[in-house]
C-alpha cells in the first residue's frame, strides 16, 4: 500500500472502516500557522455520515483530537497527528458478504493482493477513509488561506441526468453550497439533483455524477514539471478518491472537439499581471499556474452498494443473488465536495512549498 | 521542476528542445532483461517527427544511443541512460516571439516561475521533450512484455468532431494502427479523421482528439492503495503529457449519469479466475488490477501553434497581432500515441515492482 | 521537518515529550505478518526509563495501542498505526529553561528553525521521540524474523573509559544482553561500566559510550547501490538517533591505519556459498550483503542536561548559570540498545523488500 | 540499484567504469545560478586519475559537457545533464578475474545481486563512479556560495599510521591544500604521508586513510530532523563513497569517552548571534545547524586491489592465487578529497532548499 502523498506537504494516513480510529499525520507543514480543532472539525462535519436524509445513517460524531505538533493554537513545526475515533461500527452487517465479493468493491482485489478478507466493510477501500483526507486538507487549507490568500470552493454540477448551469461565473461561496443538501448551489437544480438521488434510493438503486472545483487566488507559478504538473498532481489526488472515474482540467474533454482558434486563452492586461481573455486552459499552462482560477471537475460512479438483487460469482465462481446491506449513500456526490476540495488543498499546499521562487 | 517518475522503476528526464540533445536515464529496471536498441527505436519511430504528411515536417533522426546499464543486449541493473541527439534545431524560428508569450503556450508561466525566457522553442514545455518519455517506456513495455505478458496499445479514437466506433472488443494490433498515418485503426473513420486535420491545417488552424489506451496481460492485484491506485498513477502519467486536458477510466465521465444497477460489474468465473461480466469499471477495483483489460482515454487540447492571426499582449502587455512560425503538427493525437503507450508502460512496469506478492 | 523513514518499508513518526501521546504509522509492510502487542511491547519495555537506577526516574509505562493495520494478530496489508500514550509529564520542570537555551541541546536551533520555543522538554528533540521507533522497529523485526531469519542484537561496548573485549564471536543474545542494567553482555566490564555511570551521577555529569550491532542471517544481496549501499542507510539510520555522533562499520577507523594486505577479506567456501576468511567489511561489499554477519558500532555522546553548574548564555546573549533539572539519564548507552536494534531493524526490512531478486 | 541523491536538489547518476560515458542529471536546481563548464571542470581535474605520481596511471580528460539545464551561462531552472566520456578504458585487464571474485571488492554482490559478471572493471561498484558525483557537487557548490556564502574545503588528514595535526583553526584553503599531491596541507605532515603511500606502493601493498571536511558560512537552521538530521544526511553521503568505513561528526567517537561536563558547547554571544565556546557539536544541534563551523571525518580503507600476491577462492570456491592486475591508486584518499567536498556540497544544497524559514 501507499498511504502517503505530498512530497514537502506530506500526509499519512491510516485506518479502517471499522476499527478504533481513523487518522493522518502531516508531516512538513510549516510552523507558525494558526490552526484550531475547530477549523478542521467544520470540514469534518461537513463530511460527516448522517447528516441529512440524502447520506448513510450511519452515525459518526467524527470528533477529531489533535495528538501532535500544534501548540497553543498554532503549529510548530513537528508532525501533526489528528486522530478520529470510530464510534457507530457495525461489522455484523458485513459479515454475511465474506464468501461473496460485493460487485464493483474492492473485496476481491484487496483479497487477491492482501490475501485477506477484511472482517467487516471494506477496510482501507471504504469511502469511510477520506476522513482522514479532509483534516490533513483543513490544516493545509489554512496554509493556503494565511499565507497565500488562496479559496477553494467545490460543488455538485450534476447527478445522473441532472446538470446544473456553469456556476463558475458566480463562484458560489461553501456557505450558498452548504444551503442545499445536495450540495448543488443552484436551486432550481439542487431541487431535481434531490429527486434524481431520492427516486434512485427508492428504487434500490444509486446514482452518479460530477463536482466541479474552483480554486481563486493562487498565484501564478506553482506546478513542477514535467512530471509533477499541477494538472497532472491534481489528476493523481482526484482519482485516487474511492468511486472517482474521471478528471478534467478548463475546457477537458471538450477541447478534444475544438480547433486551436477557439481554445487557446489570448493573453490581456489585467492590472498589474497578463491573464487571459478565455479560461479554457483551466488556470495553467504547461502544468504551471497562470493566475487565472484552477477549474477542473471529476466524475464519480454510482455508489456500489444497491438494494436491488444482483446476480454474481462468490468466491468459488457460484452464480448467487445478493441484495445490499450496510449503510450506504445512495449518491456520494454531497459528501464527495469536502473531500474534493481537501484533495486539492493538499496538492496546492505542496505545490506552494515546492515553488523555489526566482532569486 | 520534477522530472523524475516512478518509485522503483524510475525515471529522470532531460533535454531541450533545441539543445544538442534529450535523454532519459532509467534507475531501478531488473537485471537480466534483453533489451536492444532497435526495440528503443521501433517506438522512437513513431512518435518521430516528419513521418508523413499529417505531421510536422521538422526532420529528426531520433537515433537513440545506449550510454549505460545494458550490456550485451540485457540489462545489468545499473541504471540506464538513453541519449538522442538533436540534429534539425531551428531557434530562429521562435527568436521574434521573445516579446510575446505565445497563447496557450508555457512561455508566460516559465517566464514567471523560472525568470528566463528560453532562446529557442519551448524548452522543457515543448512536445519534444516526450522524446524522452518514449525511450524509457521501450524499455518498460520490454519488461512487462517479458516478465508478465503485458500487452499495450493505443489508438486514436476522436479527432475534433470526428468519433471512431468502440474498437475494445477488437483488440487492434499495434500493426493494425500504424496501417493509417492518423493512428486510427478503423479505415473508414481514419478517413474522416484525416480529411479533418487537413481542413484544420488548411484554414490555418489546429484541432484537438481523444486517446484510447488498452492493457490486456496485465494480472490481479496491481496498484498500491490509498493513493497510488493504479487509476491514479495513470491518471498523474497522461495528465502530465503536453497537451493532456483529461482522464477517464473505464465508464469514465459516462459513469456520472449511470445508475448502479447499470454500472455495476457482476462477478463471474472466467477459466480458473473470477472475471467480470462487463468492464465499467476498466481493469480494476479499488485502485488495484482486477485481471480484466484496463481501458482508459486521454483528451488533448488543439496545438496551440496556428498559423491564423491572433491579437494577444506582449510581455508589456500591449495588444499585438501573432501569427504561428515553427513547425508543429495540426494535431497532436497520431503522435501522441506511443507517448500514451510509453506512460502507461511506466506505470505498469513500476506497479508490478512495487507489488509485494502474499507469502 | 522530516519524520518518514524507508522507501517500501515507511514509518512516519510523530509526537513530542510531553504531549497526549506519541506514535508511529508503518506503511508497505507486507500483509499477513504475525504480530501482536505483546511482542511490540517488549521492545517497548527495554527502551522505558525507569526500569532500573542507571536510566531517568520519569515512570511511563509506554503501553502500545495498535490502532490499524493488524487484525486477529496479523498484519494486513493496510498502514499500522501505533499508538504510546504519555502519562508521567512534567512540563514545570522545563518553564525555567525558557530564556537560557539549554548548552548541546536542541533549543536554540529549534527556536531559529521553527520560531517555537517549545512550551516543555526537548519536543521533537527530546530522546522520547525514539520510543516511536522501537515500536516500528519491532514489526520489522518480525518481518526480518519470519520472512528472512535475521537476527539482530546490539550491546553497550564502551562507557567512558571503559571498554569491553570483542564480544562479536559469542554472538550474545538479548537475553544475556539484558542480565546486566547496563547492557554490556560481559560481567565484569559491565560491573565497571556500571560504576563509571554511577560515578559520573554522583559528580552531577554524565559520560558517553559506544553501542555495537551485529545482524546474523542477513541473505547476500540486500543494499542498493551507488547512494542506498546498506552501509549508507544504517550510518543515515544511526545518525538520526539523538546523540550520535559517529558511526563505522565493520574495521571502520582502523581501516584509515591498514593496509590492503591486512584488510582484505579473502574469500573461502562456506558450505555452499562463498564466504570471506575475516569480516573486515563488515557483512557487505560494495554496499551489498555479503552473507557474514554486518557489524557496526555507534557513538553516544554524554547526556547534554547535567546538575553540575554550567555557565552559558541566555537568548539574549546575557550569561548565566544554570544547573540541570528534568529527569535524564546520566548515561543514554543502556536504553540507546534497544533503539539502535530498532534502526536497524528498520533499515534491514526496507532493504528486504527493495531487493528485486534475478528472475 | 539506486542512483538518486536527495530531496529536492536531486541527482541521478549513470555510467560504467568501462562503457562510453558516466554522467548526472541534476534535477531541482533552481533558475538563474551562474555555472560554466570551466567550474565543474575545475573540480573534475583535481579528481581526475592520473594527475601525479601518488594515483592511478589511467589517462582520462574528463571532459565535461553540458547537455542541457544551462544557457548562456545560467541555470534555467530544467534538468541539468552533465556528460564525461571514457576514453582510457582497458577492460582486457578484468578479463582474467572474471573466474574470481576480487578480495574486498563488489565482484561477488555484485554477480549475486544482479546475475552478472561485469564485462569489465568494477561496473558501478568501481570508484569511477565517482565523476559523477564531483561533477554534480560543482553545481551543488556554486548555488552554496552564489546564495548562501557557503565554503567547503576537505583534506588528508591521516594516511596509515601519519596523522596531521588539527588544521582546523588555520580554515586551510584549496589552493593551499592543493600545493601538495597527498592533499594534506601541512606541509611536514605531507612529506611523510607521501613516504607512507610511496612505501606501500613499492611493497605491493596499499594504504587507507582519513580525510576531515571543514564547512564554513552554513546559517543557523538547515537541516530535517528527525530522520533527515544533517548529521544523518551527511552520514548517509559520506558512507555511500565507495571505500569509506566510518563517519564521525564533532567530537565523534571521541565523544564516547568524554563526560557531558567536557563535552558541552556552552553558548556565548557572538556578535548578533548566539555561538558556542567549543564546537564539539560539529556545527549543530538537534541535526540542524547551529550556525558554528560544520566539521566531520571519513574514513577510508586501504585499496582493495594490491599487486600483493592473495590466496582466495574462484566462483566455484577453489583456492587461487591471484596478483592484482588493472591500474588503481595505492591510496585513495587525495583523489577522495574533491569527492568528500562534492557529497557535501549535494546534501547542504538540498538543506539549503528544503529548509522552509518561519514567515
Amino acid at each position: 500500500m501507499s498511504n502517503t502523498f505530498g512530497t514537502i506537504f506530506r500526509i499519512t494516513t491510516f485506518g479502517e472502516s471499522h476499527g478504533p480510529a481513523l487518522g493522518t499525520v502531516i508531516d512538513g507543514c510549516p510552523s507558525l500557522i494558526p490552526v484550531s480543532e475547530n477549523e478542521i472539525q467544520t470540514q469534518l462535519d461537513r463530511r460527516r455520515p448522517g447528516q441529512n436524509k440524502l447520506t448513510t445513517p450511519r452515525k459518526e460524531a467524527d470528533k477529531v483530537r489533535i495528538i501532535s505538533g500544534i501548540e497553543k493554537g498554532q503549529t510548530t513545526g513537528a508532525p501533526i497527528a489528528l486522530l478520529i475515533g470510530n464510534t457507530d461500527t457495525r461489522p455484523a452487517d458485513y459479515r454475511r458478504f465474506s464468501s461473496v465479493p460485493r460487485p464493483s468493491h474492492a473485496d476481491l482485489t484487496y483479497f487477491i493482493k492482501y490475501g485477506i478478507l477484511p472482517s467487516s466493510g471494506g477496510g482501507r477501500a471504504s469511502a469511510r477513509e477520506t476522513v482522514s483526507r479532509v483534516a490533513a486538507g483543513a490544516v493545509a487549507e489554512k496554509l493556503l488561506s494565511v499565507r497565500h490568500g488562496v479559496h477553494i470552493v467545490a460543488w455538485v454540477s450534476s447527478v445522473g441526468q441532472i446538470t446544473a448551469p456553469d456556476l463558475i461565473e458566480s463562484a458560489p461561496t461553501r456557505a450558498l453550497v452548504d444551503k442545499f443538501a445536495v450540495r448543488c448551489p443552484d436551486a432550481k437544480t439542487a431541487k431535481e439533483m434531490t429527486a434524481e438521488i431520492e427516486n434512485a434510493r427508492n428504487s434500490g438503486d444509486s446514482v452518479g455524477g460530477i463536482v466541479t472545483c474552483l480554486c481563486r487566488g493562487v498565484k501564478a507559478g506553482w506546478g513542477e514539471p514535467v512530471f509533477d504538473k499541477l494538472s497532472a498532481m491534481l489528476a493523481h489526488a482526484m482519482m485516487s478518491i474511492p468511486a472517482a472515474k474521471g478528471f478534467e482540467i478548463g475546457s477537458g474533454f471538450s477541447a478534444a472537439r475544438m480547433r486551436g482558434s477557439e481554445h487557446n486563452d489570448l493573453f490581456v492586461k489585467k492590472g498589474k499581471r497578463l491573464g487571459t481573455v478565455t479560461n479554457k486552459s483551466g488556470g495553467m499552462q504547461g502544468g504551471i499556474s497562470n493566475g487565472e482560477p484552477i477549474i477542473f471537475r471529476v466524475a464519480f460512479k454510482p455508489t456500489a452498494t444497491i438494494a436491488k438483487e444482483q446476480e454474481t460469482a462468490d468466491f468459488t465462481g457460484k452464480l448467487v443473488k445478493i441484495t445490499g446491506k450496510g449503510r450506504h449513500d445512495p449518491c456520494v456526490l454531497p459528501r464527495a465536495v469536502p473531500v474534493v476540495e481537501a484533495m486539492t488543498a493538499l496538492v496546492l499546499a505542496d505545490a506552494a512549498l515546492r515553488h523555489i521562487p526566482t532569486k
